[in-house]
């Protein structure tokens, strides 16, 4: 959350085109790791030069360079030179408040999203922004942080299981957006599981806590939306792409994420609906709570403010007051401190008060 | 509900295309039953093996093999091999939180949605996933469960009644999915019945368990329509398709469906606004009986909070009080005590409190 | 109303293309009444068998067969036979819970749609379905019920006044739309007066029956709304229509009626808005009021219940209590009585609570 | 507003193509005043019969013909005859509740719209529908009323100001659409005072008038947005349309008055939003209101009933009460009567309900 | 705030092409700034006639002249007449109401927008229109006031640092775009911290100033909504434009700001969702805050209005009341007296009222 609001324009007053990374530093250090694989072999290590990297290019094999963390621009423009990327596109990688879209260039594709997952705490999401540059034969992807959302798709390629080392790299791009698409099933689950709890504490004893509960759902998913309904666009814009980086066979792939998509935005839709459902069902338990509060006032005052009226009458000083001198005066009054009650729950039970 | 919010993301960490069922298990076991017929003649019998389903290929006869129960992926995965079907397209039939769409390719079309319908018990919805394979000769249905939603077209198979029989796979396919569009009415009725039992329950005496049926349907609603709404874009997609799976005249019929689609997504879609207007009346009802509560409090404590006072001034022990040896003193506060009322009570009954 | 929620789905379970008439019954009989017209004569009557319907054919007059009741399958299935009309468009005309629409064929134009108009009671609202084919020289109305809601055309066929007889069947078909068009006119009157009488009920007294009523409008509008909006996408389908059997020079009067149709739909979206508002208005005007009871309750207690206090500290029964016995205490405790409510009312002024 | 809600269906039952005046009558006399004027001269006179306006036809000044009041049929009949304007065309001029629209014929462009523009009371509105039609040296309007909504140019016209007289019948036809949005963009100034007035109301002290003007606003708005809504389509036909009788060098002034007319939408727009706002804040102050009388009730009440309580204990007349004989007790129980008090205000003031 | 409510009218009555400063005057003189650059040197001064503006004509050099004050209208009719502009975009430029656009004449594109920024107070939004005209080698742009918004582009064109000078007028006006859209980021981050703070004191202590507040951001919020939307069209407009005035190397620059422009839009249309959850959590904390307060006043109430009808019971004067009498009645009551309130508050315990 404190990320959205951190500092959009921290660039603003920069000539554009300057590289600066801009956004929360989510990382210290930027470390590359770099898979170099073929159908037959694969290989994994960190490099630590701009010619590790590039000393792989026209070799045959597919070469994903991951580069983690984004605080190392002189790192990220090098590859830019090498690579001969856009200067643009560099300063959208390193800009970390990207909008997700989708561009295509002669020689690359370009892709910038965001990865939002549940914690491992339970209570709070994970953000960052991924970009990915889809090269010949190169696959770069661009993140702010070093975590492990990606190891699975590293642990495939390193026990060449499935179709992953046979098909090129327009697939490898595939697997990484569709792990990415799967951290958003994941979030998906997360929210049900939460809005699910957030009802049972309504049904059971709605308190303030519930209230901003319900309130930072409600941010968190203007959150999610905002980052998770582009990708539509942005799998539609590679749909229709008539770039030659992707091939026929791999196009199907990417209608399947694009299916996905639809499923995850659709589903974070209509958590909206159920958002404002809760919000209504918690002002409706509130009022009724109230109702029950001023039935309970309403009868207590009702049934003992005539009676101590009465009392108050008797407890009067008055010289001339015969029935105080009446034997039964007492007794009967005690009849009427008994019969009103009575007459007056009565009515109370009829109007369904009690 | 619980199946909407159960794993969606159990698959996640998987490689794309590995055979997995993914959802809710509800059918312990796979029972594939076959009918086979001509417009001369129809056999129904169910198939212990992948060779009694492919036996009747190129024969002249429709073939519906009907698949209940996604436990047993191997048989998916055979019949997969055996009719040439894309592992992407394997992988949906296996994963039952598809959203509905509708694929074409060269040698077959694919078409996945959710069956909904009221349950017998009269209180709660079944969901089911349900998808079609429809080749040159063959149609495959896959469904989540045995149940007998397919049995009237069965019985009119078997009957030889109605074009049928004479018709090709296509027309199968349209019987199937006109059947489950009207058990989407038959859903329609059911929610009818439920909002009116709602409104009368509003006007008699709503509580805290009418709130809760309205939560209900509401939830139950929005994933009806996130169920059904992509089944207007479903039916445009085969409407709009140039695959010569389906025929010429049985496009018509198909278009028929279409209109009952629109007609059920079109009421479903007002079903929202019925239950905000079913919520606005709750909550103006609970505020309206509010003030009747405060209308009795405060004409009781109007009227004897005063009159309580006037006996207490009498009721002090101050040795100068004049009034309290007056003879008539005593008979005058008891002409207040009843004019202060009456006085009162006209003045709430202009008020129109009364 | 309670005909949107009768049976929805009776017909589920037969096989598609059976003739059924589904819905509520609303005619015990079938009238079929025939218009037969040319520029020079004009001649109406009863007809009892289907001979008398085709026997007028290729004469060179337009015939107009207006159909009330549907109860009679067969004749309608023998109208279908004899001027050879698609099974699906029969079952469509007997099905009266169609969505409105358009439909092209070669040789016959379908329209289905609901005639709405205020009944003549001045609280409720007739519902109706009306479906037309038009042919070349033919016009089929098929109405739910007998009325009278085609006497105006009727009429004027009669006294061969206006270009009523001159002009071809498309003509006459327009005729009818425009008569159903004014019908929603009027619908449209009769909503603005129930919404300005509930107005005004408003800023008077709102009671619960308003809110019933304000609900009443509701669910009325949401039903209305989904007969009316599907008659916009009719007739574009009209105007957008290549189809011979509607000449041009008649184009430019489907064209008004379809600004009429705008002119309508556009009316009963804002009235959506309105009810809304009304609605707004009911809770604030409750709000207000409880606001106003609770200020009588608050002055009233806040006033007597410190003077209370005050009586009651000098009837206590201590020994020693000096006041008890001073002169000019009870004269000076008047003061306070008299102060203490001034001062508080002063206050409560100043609060504009009075 | 009485206006909207008059007898919309006046004409219900009369058929199609009859002229006859459909609305409220505002004038009672038509008034027919026309402008004559080329580049060198400029003439104005009142027009008694239909001569006096066809005579100048052909003679290569513009014409502009003002018709105000539609109670003339057979003026507008005559005018539709000589210019041969479609029945339907004079239909609409003649009926007042048309939907604003553009309809480009061969000969000639008709264009009809509602100006609105506030009273000069300065708390109503006016409405008025004016049509357009458009021929080669001829411009029509058709007014409901005499007023001086085209005064200004008139006065331009007279005074050969501007590009005014050098440009045909076109440039007559934007200058008048133009003035009429630009009594549209006054109409917006007068909302705006009118909704701040409101918010300020608001602020200072609601209450149920408050209530009223914001439900005026509105019902105003719902109006005024069902009119000015169609003049972007309006304004759009004008633009896509290809017909010779707007030059060139005019579509480009048509563009600006485009500009302005979704200024004026958009505008418009957000009034809806704005008017909820107020609502809302409503509401709210209403809700905070209720909450500062109920405190005060609270802070009473829980402060003297305790005491009373206490005065009662020691007002009651048991035989055996040892502590009415103390010397100290009353004294000792002023303090308490001191005390509690204060321990209670402390603790309201914690509450911050002080 | 207040400039939007001004005189939107303010010409109403003028003939169109009048040109006059319409909208308030935001400066008191009109300055011109101009910078004159090649790729080797660059030049600023402030013009004092026309002339000094249009001797560099043709010089190769790019030329951007930034007028600041529309007060001086002779200036801007004489720029219009040397350079060959349409009498209504001088209009427009002039108008200081206008809806953001985009125009493109074969000789200039016409650019008009507003610049929002937060004020340097911090608690205020500063709002001004910005027209630009884009010719082959001359830049302008027309300001309302004079401000430093442009400072950042100036001191690059200073430096010759980046690829300022060595690219022409197309550039230099993405580069104005570029910094406008990043004051838009600016004030997003603006919104974001008020936002925070806003909903930070709704969880400490809501009062009417928080309510207030809310209003205004709502309001703002419309404002810049209705500003900042019409920017996506705009760039649209560039972007599908094919004048010859842009180069092919910047459009991609031009993408570059759509893309932020669709960020700042996104966000700003998420905050009307975020405002209204604001006011929600407002309504439903109120809503809180008087269940508090009734519960405090209730437990009072309901715990000493029955204790005090006992002791008035035993303050009644009768001559028969034995009890009096009793040595164990006063001890005895007052177990009552501490057992009725243990009692009730166990009773409002389990009902969780404390």
């Amino acid at each position: 959350m404190s990320e959205s609001s951190s500092s959009v324009s921290r660039k603003s007053g920069l000539p554009p085109g300057s590289l600066v990374h801009v956004g929360e530093v989510l990382a210290t250090e930027t470390r590359v790791s770099v898979v170099d694989y073929t159908t037959e072999r694969s290989r994994e290590f960190v490099a630590r030069s701009i010619d590790e990297i590039t000393r792989y290019r026209d070799t045959g094999s597919v070469i994903w360079v991951n580069v983690e963390g984004l605080i190392n621009v002189e790192l990220i423009e090098a590859i830019g030179q090498q690579f001969d990327i856009h200067p643009l596109v560099l300063e959208d990688i390193l800009n970390t408040q990207q909008r997700p879209k989708f561009e295509q260039y002669d020689e690359y594709l370009f892709l910038v999203f965001k990865v939002i997952y549940p914690a491992d705490d339970g209570v709070s999401v994970n953000y960052e922004q991924v970009s990915i540059l889809i090269l010949d034969d190169y696959v770069f992807t661009f993140k702010e942080k070093q975590d492990d959302i990606f190891e699975p798709i590293k642990a495939r390629l390193r026990n060449h299981k499935g179709r992953y080392r046979s098909l090129g790299a327009d697939y490898l791009a595939y697997a990484i957006l569709d792990t990415v698409v799967d951290l958003y099933l994941s979030l998906q689950d997360y929210m049900d599981e939460l809005i699910e709890s957030v009802e049972e504490d309504l049904l059971a004893s709605p308190g303030t806590e519930t209230l901003a509960t319900i309130q930072r759902i409600r941010r968190e998913l203007i959150f999610i939306r905002r980052s998770s309904a582009p990708l539509r666009e942005l799998l539609n814009g590679i749909l229709r792409s008539d770039s030659l980086l992707i091939g026929d066979g791999t196009l199907i792939y990417f209608r399947d994420v694009h299916d996905h998509v639809l499923r995850v935005t659709d589903a974070f839709d209509t958590y909206r609906d159920m958002v404002t459902g809760l919000l209504d069902i918690y002002n409706s338990t509130i009022s009724n709570r109230m109702n029950e509060i001023m039935k309970v006032l309403t009868v207590f005052a009702s049934i003992f403010i005539p009676l101590t009226f009465i009392t108050g009458i008797y407890g009067m000083n008055f010289a001339y007051m015969p029935e105080l001198g009446w034997k039964w005066s007492y007794p009967l009054l005690w009849v009427g401190f008994i019969l009103i009650p009575v007459i007056l729950l009565v009515y109370f039970k009829r109007k369904k008060w009690l």
